[in-house]
């Protein structure tokens, strides 16, 4: 999901919906970058560094890799004479951007003590100087390449968020982010479903819908059958019910995958953050650990226990299109939850939409090739930065993973 | 892709498209049955147990699963004192239906020295003489669940060849199974785009398709927009120039994890099969190793393979939408080695189709199961047994698999 | 412990234990040979390809590979104009040499289905009437690497049967071997000690040894305090005491490394072979699963295992130096079980003695290269060749290895 | 090596050799504990988390587990009313010890970010004053514990800067670690050799060393032959000559399971920390990269490589009795860098001298554990504590480690 290059040819006017539209880029930018820090203000300089998996990148990677960004793809390239902060750096946090070169291994990155977290704040402070400058007259391939760097920074600030839940979640300590995200219930507790007609519909970005991933487009036309979706996210009641059910049990709940990983080791028993204490079930949240709450969404699940809960409940997940056309729908006001709780797990596997076309050069490298083995996610979670997502708005994540903001939406045939 | 039920109930009299319709259906059980022995028959006794790898089962679990598969479903549920052979085989021949019981572990397959062939073998006869004896007065439930098991049973044969092409493949000394199937090399040299439109069209099964298995159901509509099928399959000639050009190099032509596959041990730099000689290419055919042929169709690729290639071509692979609607079209005479050639990898995850509905118990337990983390194919092999497949026929396996007779036929949007 | 190098210089005039003294060495090359064939023959032809793990290959390999080190370090080198018998064998059962070149990799041993069993009984016969030809007026060389030859065949012997019944113990159907070899229960029920002074002692073989493996040259001093051993090996009634006394639950009665293994993965709670059923534990012997006998040794323990025992026991595991020496001592015929029972886990590191000297070339290209990791064992069990040991000879496997017949006697300071 | 008991009930007069002999020991205790955090000053706040293998602790770990070791043994147990600083740093940080309690997962040492760095200061004054008031008047087991303690603690000083240099070692940024330890050269460029008597030797501690570690006893007599030590460690130029020479190219120099090791992924062919750049070879010190000096000992090395050189040069390694008679005769002072360069790989796995006894309780528990697989070093690095070590000193690692100052004296026999 990280550094999908956006259509930045064509859509340099994007408003970026942080802040008012009356912002100018270089006003967005600062603050945009600035949130990045605000973000990591509660942190202990100790809390920089920690990968306790490979996918839970330390804070302090993802504030120097965000900065690399801007450097790799707008500085070196367009400004003459910039002189980069320091040259190890082009490999250091070269996330995976082969046609930059090579990249320093992703399951090592909390290896490096050095550089500090004061050298990769001076670091950011010498790329936003030299960015301030450049920003003051941009053409309009650097305002869209900008605010395609300010959109990954803002994915990085999910995830940084998402993988310090990690680190703290897994601390015998657990320790505590005032202040953090927490998934909030819904408006009300009882679940309903939620009708739409099918037929022939668009789905995909418009030409008007302001930035977007090229992954969003282009718009083109499904057929899809009647359908029904809840018009709220499942709750950690609903999924304890299914646990007492012996729901990591069945077989016959359960994807062939799925349930070979339930028994390879990976003990899994209940989602990610549960913990089964003398007197109960708790819940580990960034604000820290909770007697499980039965009315907030159940979160931190993977693609597997998805399905199988779906099975068990007698429904199915959606697809992707139904989300999105349930979500731009009239009716879409129905649906509780629909982002700022959990991000959404369809059954569609991440895909191409007919006719996508990859970007050139280095940023567009990459566009396809996380087309495999993924499944699409969508909504947006309690860790999204306000704005950042749409309807047409496509996550991705391997069927296993759970670190996420990961939720459930059931789906039924009409 | 193993013991797919089928729609068993809605579907008696499917008259299996092996032998004539005139048959009844102990002779045809018998014709179906005797093809697996005959395919062992240039076979040295050694030959049946060897695993070189945990996909490629022995010979003989083949010759004992595809028994089992009768007794478990048809003889010991329906025939009333039925004597199982011997009772440890339920647990040893049991591929992967939890709902019968525990399985003895797939890797392990080639370790079993014991049962001995003969012993198989008289575990084939002592189920078939109490086969015979059903089939004399089947009742619809009997016919539709026997008609299943030899779909079953021709899959298996399949997988016989495919697995002991893995064992005499990896073999120093190359040895020959005579007569083996070789991909046929296509009706003509150069190859043409085949045009189709799009609209919406319906895809799946039909009732009155014969015999299916049930993730070709229900029969569904979609939209498709307009697109071109080349009219033959991607040769080896083509595929050596991909070769040249560097195609295993360049990460731009990649899927991440193909790119990451490549560089973390799999070492591929041709398909499977393909052997540098001093002077030149060579390739192993069951008949045995010989020089690259050009104008053979290239198999034995990966969905990573097939998918860097087609990028390379400045195409892309069809959906399995697009080729069945294809094939399925007045059209589908000018597209040469639909069939009999090889498997041809979609670029679509193998999924249910809308409204899909698994069947009761054990049979039905794992259809849902495998729909994750695979692609589908389809077409059909020079290793498929005559009149197995159709139109709306899924295969599917996962991504880096390699040992299936697996090729590529390109795609263009129009 | 394959293929370990003679004195083959010094020792041509080996009168070879197997035999009588008049024997021609042709007549005892074609009885060495002969008896490894004869150990097959209750094999079915299934038997002789399974390797169930890395470390037990197939009967066919031993029946090839032994054969191969006369074509190699006979044949080849010595008789003029002889031609292999296929080329690829010199790859194909190479075990370790590479001063010889390549090896197929042992791990896949089991995956050559061919040559079959009758290719290796000719590539036997080949090779047996170049030897006998060879053997007719044979010189010095020649007779210290035939009789070299003869000790390694009977190792792969001892090999074949411990690999077997690997094979064997670890199938469902558990088969019988005929009248193979079982370790006896000692001579009586009670355990005594032994005494046995120490001082300056010689350890290793004096050179009217006869044959011996260089690793147990040269013959040197060293000085061992007083210490007592038990006169019989631990039988399995007291292992069943040490495991009901929760033996392999207790830290403080294992080495860490034997610990960790325990605690990842292995599941060890019982020697190799031992099965908990309904009415009790049994053990599988080659000649099939038996009530467990308390009388037997135990044996197909780890040397974690046998430490543990000893620890628990509150006795230790004897030195290499003190079993050899109670063994060459007049007080050896108090020591029941010295051979023909069990190998005897020592606690001493297998390495080299003092002064000693590879011979020169590839067959001395591998004597020292074990010498790390591995523990020594000493006496011989009920699977080794009669005559094929001596008080001198040193077994060496590495600690977590279960599948040797190896057994625990205990030791005492004085 | 971590955690040796020693002989605690014996030794309470140890003068410790760090400080006068006149101090008491509150101020011995006091000086040992400051040094662990002045090791710490160079470091930024980000250096004490990180954990780049499973054997390299963090630094903020080791002070932790030092102090852990002082509230365990000594708090807990002997002062009444002794309130821990926080209950789950028993768990946190208990390194081994199962007779105290269940251990934080090693290979996550370096995922916790919490506690700070601070906290483990607080709890390392915490400890500190407690252990202040308990050693204002202590009885004697109070001062034996709190020796081995504080020779403890030293040998965790150690593994700080052992641990430190391979996190900054394998930094793309090379950290520099001021004034930190660096093998002096020798004092003499030609090597030459010392001869030594061989007879009845004594070997271990005798009762008037001082503070001893438990597996340094019991003193025995031993057979030696004679021999010959070099008067120096092997060079950088010498070992970089063996490189040229192919000596990480040629089996018949390696032990097997050091050639295996060397073509399984680890992919050495210099000693850790060699980087060879277009000017040709360099050498990370903990006082930065630095062109390779010909002249210092080769440091770094893996028993294997320590071996294969030997061998190479037509040598061996010494028996670790060789060494300690060697430094203990009259002519130790003809050996140059006994200690204080690099810990010398000897031939001796590491075991149990004859009648060693382990202490009772959990501090015993671990002596005989790590006596299996693991060879023993003897003499001291330059990274070692002033006065820590002895001529019966044992330090011990498994044959791949390569992050110890480990070097090479190389032994011949006469």
């Amino acid at each position: 999901m990280l550094g999908l290059p956006a259509r930045v040819e064509t859509l340099p006017g994007d408003p970026l919906t942080v802040g008012t539209e009356t912002s100018t880029l270089a006003q967005r930018y600062l603050r945009v970058r600035d949130r990045s820090l605000r973000l990591c203000e509660p942190l202990a300089i100790e809390d920089y560094g920690v990968q306790p998996m490979p996918d839970a990148s330390p804070p302090k990677w993802h504030l120097a890799h965000t900065t690399w960004f801007f450097e790799t793809f707008l500085l070196k390239p367009r400004v003459e004479g910039y002189r980069p902060f320091r040259d190890e750096f082009e490999y250091l946090y070269n996330s995976y951007y082969n046609g930059v070169g090579r990249q320093f291994p992703r399951p090592q990155r909390g290896n490096l003590s050095r550089p500090t977290v004061d050298e990769v704040r001076e670091y950011r402070a010498h790329v936003d100087r030299a960015m301030e400058s450049l920003l003051e007259a941009p053409d309009a391939a650097v305002e869209a390449r900008t605010i395609l760097g300010l959109h990954h920074e803002q994915q990085h600030q999910e995830l940084l968020l998402t993988d310090l839940k990690y680190n703290f979640g897994h601390n015998p300590l657990y320790p505590v982010y005032p202040d953090g995200p927490v998934a909030p219930a819904a408006r009300k507790r009882e679940a309903c479903s939620v009708e739409f007609d099918g037929g022939v519909l668009e789905i995909g970005a418009t030409p008007d819908t302001g930035f977007v991933f090229d992954n969003e487009t282009p718009r083109h036309r499904v057929f899809l059958g009647s359908y029904a979706l809840a018009d709220r996210l499942v709750t950690n009641g609903e999924y304890l019910a299914f646990m007492q059910d012996d729901g990591y049990s069945r077989p016959e709940l359960w994807l062939a995958d799925g349930w070979s990983l339930l028994h390879s080791g990976a003990g899994w028993a209940a989602p990610l953050y549960w913990l089964r204490m003398e007197n109960g079930w708790y819940e580990y949240h960034l604000t820290g650990l909770a007697p499980l709450d039965p009315d907030r969404p159940v979160i931190h699940v993977s693609y597997y226990e998805a399905d199988a809960f779906s099975r068990w409940a007698g429904a199915r997940l959606p697809t992707e299109q139904e989300w999105e056309a349930a979500v731009e729908s009239p009716s879409a006001d129905r649906l509780d939850q629909r982002t700022g709780a959990a991000w959404q797990w369809t059954s569609s596997a991440y895909g191409s939409y007919p006719g996508y076309r990859p970007l050139p050069g280095a940023l567009g490298e990459y566009n396809g090739k996380f087309m495999s083995n993924q499944m699409v996610l969508r909504g947006g979670s309690c860790a999204t930065p306000d704005g950042h997502v749409r309807p047409s708005y496509r996550n991705f994540f391997y069927p296993p993973d759970r670190w996420q903001f990961s939720g459930i939406r059931l789906a039924h045939d009409r």
